[in-house]
């Protein structure tokens, strides 16, 4: 059956393209960076934007405290950057958040990390997508046009790239983030330039309109959970931040501290481009509101429903460069494309997480096989569905998407330190060295200074954002919990179950002797085989079965027998009712009651063919009969397969299946480095 | 996977009843009419008015043709039931016209009769049931105003129930199928008393309407043309004649003659019921038009399209019984019910007509088995598909259902007509004793006047319908007869692939000795079981296999094994890529090169589960590993299956699956009896 449902998934994803599995090559800090960063940098195209429309709501007065906004965030970012320097250096093994907030915290609070970041994974394409249209469709109207159709075939294409096992380069990150980084620098310079020394006045598209506010003279504690709210949402500047603690693996030697400058880089780039970005909005007057169809107002009318508001950065590039000049779309395009590089990004992380997950056996087990295709397919598929649905049901609005997304980032960050702090202490208690013991109380400040800022971030984001959406994102972490519980509980009870008994005699499992039953339909190639097998087995009694469920087949397979002189007796079974399963079924169960001690070897030969339609055709006769089979107990079952001609097709089908490359192997390092670390770790 | 697909099944179809196969019963011939008799005789419901409608072309006057056109198809009745007459003495094996013409008229005859006969089950339900539901509509607005709804909830309440296998009674399709023919004719009685002795004028609702005729004065050609295409309409009445020839092992004893005195009753009855109702629509003037919104007018004014046309049945009953009054109302009911178990009809011979087919290998194998639920649940589940779709799209009007029906009833009346002919002179040719041979002349006339009567409608309707609809039907039997003969093929070439060499040596098929291995991944029962079954087996070598795909669970599988001094070589292949199909697949295939004369058999601890969700959690490695295995030649798989607790759930299930008690059994009657004849058929 498995096989019928992969025929329209071969149709969509065509076959896996064959690569060279030694390929995967350590990353040195300059492609590190746009690999891991490209989620984190490219949150500076809404984040910024985030923070301006919350303000609009207490009117264009309240723009005045963004920079201090800024400030908070830039502040936050520093926090964060230096507790996962910390991370870093104590868990190369790449484990990231989820490992240390198990090893330090317990499996629930593990599980709580995992959930989170399962949730976050599925937020990170949704907005960063639905941001990448929005950027797209500041210089291709039709895009912003048709937002939800576009942003879902984004989706789609990202999932069959992933499926397809594209194989991944350092590169294909390098060059747009590195333009998007560049370009950001050079806008930001030029207007500086602009605006502080020629003293030219650059104007945001949006620069004469107006803001009507939803509550005039907000003041008092309004205010301020107002700026909490805008807060919040600068917060969206951190998500991903996490990411290279997950990736240390990856890294050239030294790996711990080239994963920690990356992360110092990546940190100071991102500060320095969302501040600048605020700071040009400021200079160049951009007006954004949260509900610009009735706040925002030109010329003393409101802007109606038609209206499309840029974000923030494509309206400053307007004004900077000029709106449809060759860098504001050069500028455009590399921010779209970074930003789909950031969903890019979550689905490498979400199946590689799922087979850490799946190690500790909070998922199926198999998916822990690296580079199983069907795991991975299955884990990119799930993901894709989720953001496409939140796509779809959100309107590929990213200011809207943004609401769910950052508590999902803050559970984990706040956990993880948390995990850190009760990590140090635990290496305190018996660390004896000064030098190292000072080291590691630095480590322990920095981490505890950490947990109290991002669990602080996480309540302010809790409580100005869950009726906006993030008891969306928590429920989705609810579900995951829950699933990956009942699943781990499953694994224990059978594992239980299944537990050796300890000293050797153990009745139940040793039966005395095999009694062999081949089943023969006709007298063709496929018997033969299986009887010739069936006889090199050597057990204690063998015989060929055959059901009656055609008088006269019988007749002839009973006539053929003699003739060839076969040296097995062949037993011919009553059916009155043309059924095959039952008569055998209750054959064997007869042989098990005559001597319940012997084991029924039951030897069926088994066509291999190469076409889906081909499964429909054979041998469903003999896989309901081992379905059945197998609940016998006492019953074992063989297939001897004869394969047909057509199977060489299947075959060669199955072979390169199996070269295909699972996605984000970049980022993940080569597996030997990393399943040596891990062991070390554990 | 296919447990996957069964849960959405197994919610909506529940559990199937437990029944008691040995209530089969034969039938006695007052139960019989009804059983088979359902399908023709509620043609009467449509057949009457579809003439009409079509003589409404030429305006009101050329009504006057109608006894003319109800004549042809009372002498064409007589004659088919005549022709079947033969068929059923001729094969009493119950194979029907498929079997007819596969054995006189050669395989590719059969198989257009089989193609035929399937498009005919799918018109049967689609046009019965839209037909019922106008039925039912003239005494309950609601259902005609929701016309394709109801049909497909109709069609969806019957394939519920032929899924879940409700046993069917005779009395079952006795009790509606006798108050409809009462009802009919105690309408005509009715009416005839009423007409004719106390001289009341009885008028249809539609008495005092006008028709527009498309085509005025309608003479010649046109006018010869448009009689056969009335007759061409009138001649659903003949549909299902041929259902008593495909159950005769279902009459009691003596059989072909139970069967033949059933078939004359019915054909007396639909020809009586069809003029009847004719007859009182021409006394109380019915006025009935192929497109009433236009052509239908009232005081002179066209009735729109809002005006539902009510079937020519209801409206005589509206003229003899009053409206609304409760013989009206019994009387729609019953004709809706008959109509409802004419569709039912198809439902139970689809599946075993698929069966017989299965059996001459045009269609999967696994279909033959008798009862076996998951075969008859595909072939119900294509049926209604595919009728729900044709209601869908004819907005199930079935008078444009109409124009697609018949072909196939036709194609398969002429082709076995000329069987028929053929098997009489091949009886000819032997047959000395001249009684007999008088008798068989007798036949062989009947049926060459049937075969060319029935041909020549076949033409009539052919040319007469082919574009208003037929084109369809004929489009559907031609997509059957290559899909069969597509299966066909493929069996036949694998057939001749997998045929048995004479002589006893056949290298290729004789491995000299085995090599066993044992997969282990932890020290369990399953694992201990699996290899004291091994070495039961008595294999020339025995070796556990063990992959490393995590050091640490590797080292301490090794330290166990020798701990609990297991007395069977571990193995243990390294996996860089913690993958477990290719290390194990490698191994073997190095085995088979160094030693090609051996064969490997691979033992695989196997968890045997209840429920679908666990199959995700458990031996999907194994799977795929065996999936691999049985490519690679000279392997045998051997499952050694270990009963987790949940696995009595599954066990349980399966159990009461297989006591599923197959759609169509009544009229099929007890299996013996039809091996047995099928067996002295052939």
């Amino acid at each position: 059956m498995s096989k019928l449902t992969d025929v329209p998934k071969r149709i969509l994803i065509g076959r896996a393209l064959r690569s060279d599995r030694l390929g995967e090559t350590l990353l040195p800090k300059r492609i590190a960076l746009p690999v891991f960063a490209s989620d984190p940098l490219s949150s500076v195209a809404y984040a910024p934007g985030e923070v301006l429309l919350v303000l609009s709501i207490a009117g264009v007065s309240a723009y005045h405290f963004s920079p201090w906004i800024a400030l908070a965030v830039v502040v936050l970012m520093f926090t964060v950057v230096a507790s996962y320097r910390q991370n870093v250096h104590a868990y190369p093994s790449g484990g990231g958040d989820y490992e240390v907030a198990n090893t330090n915290l317990g499996p629930k609070a593990g599980l709580t990390v995992a959930s989170a970041l399962l949730v976050d994974y599925v937020l990170t394409v949704a907005v960063s997508i639905s941001s990448g249209v929005e950027n797209l469709g500041s210089a291709v109207p039709f895009v912003v046009e048709n937002k939800v159709l576009c942003a879902v075939a984004i989706i789609v294409l990202l999932t069959l790239m992933n499926l397809r096992g594209v194989k991944e380069s350092g590169s294909l990150f390098a060059i747009p983030t590195y333009v998007f980084v560049a370009g950001v620098f050079i806008m930001i310079t030029w207007g500086a330039f602009k605006g502080l020394v020629l003293d030219d006045s650059m104007a945001a598209p949006t620069a004469d309109y107006e803001i009507k506010p939803e509550h005039e003279g907000l003041a008092g504690f309004a205010l301020v959970f107002l700026l909490l709210r805008a807060f919040s949402s600068g917060c969206a500047a951190l998500t991903g931040v996490e990411a290279i603690s997950n990736g240390v693996p990856a890294f050239r030697k030294p790996k711990s501290r080239n994963a920690a400058t990356t992360l110092a880089l990546m940190g100071g780039l991102a500060v320095t481009m969302f501040c600048g970005i605020i700071g040009l909005a400021m200079a160049t007057d951009v007006h954004m509101a949260e509900n610009p169809a009735k706040d925002l107002v030109h010329n003393g009318v409101p802007v109606g429903e038609d209206y499309v508001q840029d974000p923030v950065i494509s309206q400053v590039a307007a004004a900077v460069f000029g709106d449809g000049t060759f860098f504001f779309i050069l500028l455009a395009a590399a921010t779209a494309l970074v930003l789909f590089l950031a969903a890019n990004t979550a689905y490498n992380g979400f199946p590689l997480l799922g087979s850490i997950l799946a190690q500790d056996r909070y998922l199926p087990r198999q998916l822990h096989t690296r580079g199983d295709r069907l795991a991975f397919s299955n884990g990119i598929v799930l993901l894709a569905g989720a953001a496409a649905l939140l796509v779809w049901i959100y309107g590929a609005d990213s200011t809207r998407l943004i609401q769910l997304y950052i508590v999902g980032v803050f559970v984990s960050f706040t956990l993880s330190q948390i995990g850190m702090v009760r990590h140090w202490n635990r290496h305190l208690r018996t660390e004896t060295d000064q030098a190292k013991r000072r080291h590691m109380v630095r480590s322990r400040a920095i981490n505890t200074f950490g947990a109290f800022f991002t669990g602080l971030v996480l309540v302010v984001v809790l409580v100005t954002k869950f009726t906006h959406g993030a008891w969306v994102a928590l429920l989705g972490m609810v579900i995951f919990y829950v699933t990956m519980s009942a699943i781990r509980k499953h694994y224990d009870r059978v594992s239980e179950e299944i537990a050796a008994p300890e000293g050797p005699s153990d009745d139940s499992v040793r039966p005395s002797r095999v009694h062999s039953l081949v089943l023969v339909s006709k007298i063709h190639r496929p018997t033969l085989r299986a009887l010739a097998y069936a006889k090199l087995m050597r057990t204690d009694t063998l015989e060929a079965l055959s059901v009656n469920v055609d008088p006269a087949e019988t007749k002839a397979l009973k006539a053929e027998w003699e003739r060839r002189g076969i040296d097995v007796p062949l037993k011919v079974l009553d059916s009155p009712y043309r059924e095959i399963t039952r008569p055998v079924i209750e054959y064997v169960k007869n042989l098990r009651r005559e001597s319940p001690r012997d084991a029924v070897s039951v030897i069926i030969p088994e066509y291999v063919v190469g076409h889906w339609y081909e499964h429909l055709l054979h041998n469903q006769s003999a896989l309901r009969l081992k379905g059945r089979l197998l609940f016998t107990p006492g019953v074992m079952v063989t297939s001897v397969p004869y394969q047909l001609q057509s199977s060489e097709v299947a075959k060669k089908r199955a072979r390169r299946r199996q070269e295909w490359n699972a996605p984000g192997s970049v980022r993940r390092g080569p597996a030997v480095e990393r399943t040596k670390d891990s062991s070390k770790q554990s």
